[in-house]
């Protein structure tokens, strides 16, 4: 049960369902996921949130894909429930196979053991790798 | 300077040495990065951990950039100094653009921000969202 | 289920209940909360982490009330389930109003993010931010 | 060194020169910090981000100080370097004591001890912790 | 319910089925725990992870005991309940007490409580903890 | 440098010198580390931590050597400079030798590999590692 009540579709007030309408529209869907229902109780930060969102999620540079896969990294490494869910199953949704998400799980496993054999010997970092410009 | 002395090439023995030649060869360079130096001080952790890198990091159903970038945003959640710098250069070498980093920054930075939003509200995983199978 | 077993008032050694009998009276409560109730399984650390919780957590040069939201904050981060609930009602308990709330949530979310930023862009800290004593 | 050139604000092309000026007349200063330096490589991040720290530190149900308090809890939990050192900063000019630095440490310290000790125990939500809406 | 599959005995692969083989074997058991049933959905994982953990937790320099008590602290430390539990199980298994299942949480929780305090107040490491060699 | 003054011996109030004499007292020494200099701008967390440190870490049913072990854990978990050196200069007192060092970081790392998998996988916990009481 969440800390804050979910504000539902049929309950929003005309500033959410705005919001919401764009959630679906964007995504071509009928339906808003709770992650929304929840901040919904905080328009300002609702309206923030998801323009961030549309914002960055967007094709660009890298495609949806890449970034789904990059959101599920973090989101494992951090252990949010909700976000492993729900962004596994956006990547699903934009072509991840079940192949792509085993090594996702395994690069991401494996970065966790690396950082602490770097952070735990105190590893300086090589010449060759600073930046340069 | 390191919790342990960097092995050097000319110090390395036979089996250390075999090791860093891999790496050499699988790389194609004429150089070995200090966290493998750091690990040779423990010959069968550089090897097992360089023979999973070797596996992990291989092409794939996903690309060596991609993971890359995956390595990366893990190592910024965790804010590992070596790995941000070591992988940084590998995603750059296999192709990141500067557009890509920043993208990258930018997904890794909103997946922390809404980590929290999801447990701090400890929101409910929705129904659509659990895997099925 | 917890890894030990909750130790209740009625069960609780002339030590344990002590304790219990001061978290009590300094609360006003008629009640022990399961977090102290695991820990009674090692007395000292019962009494340590009590005391250390009733000197940390009184009135000082910071309100009751902006300890819990700090408490809160880190609970967040580190997401823990127990903690975010129990310091949240607490929190509610010394005054913080539903805005508060969710204001706590945005700066914690947005705190997360630009950590990454920061920490991802390896950003050096400006002169005029080191403290000067 | 960071991972990208810092964008002075005389190199700063119109875009980015608009944000540092809402950065200076907002702050009252004739300087803009690293922070935005960096982020000002990816102009759209610098515009997302600047946007949405001006709109959750603005003075609402929590006042500025509170704000900080709580920006310096994360950043040190998450031990991030940069975010310490500028938010601290903050935070004394929005009037933090050495008192209150000291409280606000000891706060943080306390809350992630007591966190692991829940997490460690797996300690179950007291009924009276539940939200009740 | 996991996000993939569990791989049961009687449905593995011949692939799979030699290293569930070998997990029983080696700790002389008739059945396989949650962790290897997932993630024999990437049969090269299993072997690669599994093999790693037989050389890692053999008994060495440090007996099986001590490395259970920090895998446990790690796991802690991270939050990760399966770990927390499958780990803690191991511990007891090799001997751990409850007397020394308190102990290991206190020095847990209380390294994760100074570890925000040096964190925090950027405390300059002493010369005399600069390894020497 | 530090974000507070560092409160030599010579400097001390009665106060903050009389812990510091125990410090010296318990430990054999006739320096106290940074740690101390910088808590004791806050005489009362001074006292409070240097007292939960002594209680917490005194021999008991875990011996020092396997306290302090635990203690690099989580430091080198939480990538916390000051005290992984600090740490570590206690272990190698304690009586680790470099073989010890070396197998620990590998379960350092380790755990913090499985960790993920566990995590990422959302792996339900076996009947058989749930606590019996």
């Amino acid at each position: 049960m969440a800390m804050v009540r979910l504000i539902e579709i049929e309950d929003a007030s005309a500033e959410v369902r705005a919001v919401y309408d764009d959630i679906m529209r964007t995504r071509g869907t009928d339906w808003v996921n709770n992650f929304w229902k929840a901040l919904a109780n905080d328009p300002k930060a609702l309206r923030r949130v998801w323009s961030a969102v549309k914002e960055v999620m967007a094709p660009g540079a890298l495609d949806p894909l890449t970034k789904e896969l990059i959101y599920v990294a973090v989101s494992v490494t951090n252990n949010c429930d909700y976000c492993i869910h729900s962004h596994t199953a956006a990547a699903r949704k934009a072509g991840m196979s079940e192949a792509m998400f085993a090594e996702l799980m395994a690069v991401v496993a494996l970065a966790n053991e690396t950082n602490r054999f770097a952070n735990g010997y105190r590893i300086e970092v090589d010449e060759a790798f600073r930046p340069r410009y």
